[in-house]
């Protein structure tokens, strides 16, 4: 059924897949699937390799003032990152990356998972909170990348606080600050 | 001698390698490593096939106004990194960030070519430099993992002047902009 869903997943993308397609594809019955992954979403992450939920912790930070969106999701990531599911969870991204089809199906993740519903949760119009949900994605990423799987120092041995310190500032004017005069918006 | 250069940066760290070293594991003279390589960079950036001097371009965009460095060296990035060179070289990274041997190489160029070199243009203690230059690392890595290998859109067709003028003011503060209070400094 994994093998079913990652070739499904990557042929067509997270919208696109059906539980009922992944069935027939694997010669199973779609209420197996339901049984075993739950849903379309467990099942994605179960392709994947990635046992942390995203949505549900986008769901969790996004409770609060706004302007302190930024320390809760930064503060909340690290939490996630320094623990032992954080960790499977990198290594499982650093595998996906390896190829087109691993790469396809992470950013199919990121997007339904993570930054639809960050951007939902953002005011402005839509084309202006796409773009600074993927910006927070552009120092994220990097974050994930120098830490966590290149290991810079001292940024792999830093404490929380003086990680969301110095980048928080950054994400809080991606997701509610002046970006950009409206002749260079993308 | 790509081999054994390989070998021995993955075991010592590019500080500790010697091109005798080199030419001893490959049972060359070092005579030859210096004649195909030119020096100890050159070998590093062959072994890791990158084609592009990392030295050189930071080397190009210190010389100005320090407070217009981080446009500089976006401007730059974005460039070198949508050109065929680029591609090439953005293609090495993520190769060589499958194994923990090709991770350590990278991690070795980008702080003997990049960040040191990098660091030693700004004012400033030492340790706060290199923390500076790491943060600058986080964003642009970010950068190029969501614009060139998810190709997250908008951000992947994104002009420069829209990626410079969201992420320019980022850069210019974790080069020599107000970070953080001392209490949380790593």
């Amino acid at each position: 059924m994994l093998a079913a869903a990652r070739a499904e997943f990557a042929a067509r993308g997270f919208d696109a897949v059906t539980l009922r397609r992944v069935a027939a594809r694997a010669r199973v019955d779609p209420a197996m699937v339901t049984h075993h992954f739950g849903s379309k979403s467990g099942l994605f992450r179960a392709a994947l390799d990635v046992s942390l939920d995203p949505a549900t912790e986008i769901a969790a930070v996004l409770p609060g003032p706004l302007d302190e969106l930024a320390a809760r999701l930064l503060g909340r990531l690290l939490v996630l990152w320094d623990s032992p599911a954080g960790a499977a969870t990198i290594a499982a991204v650093r595998t996906a990356l390896q190829d087109e089809d691993g790469t396809a199906l992470l950013r199919d993740l990121l997007l339904s998972q993570v930054l639809r519903p960050l951007a939902a949760a953002l005011p402005g119009p839509e084309a202006e909170r796409r773009w600074r949900v993927e910006l927070v994605a552009s120092q994220v990423a990097g974050l994930l990348l120098t830490r966590y799987v290149l290991r810079l120092e001292p940024l792999a041995s830093a404490g929380h606080p003086a990680v969301v310190t110095a980048l928080g500032p950054t994400l809080q004017r991606y997701l509610t600050g002046p970006l950009a005069p409206a002749s260079v918006e993308p």
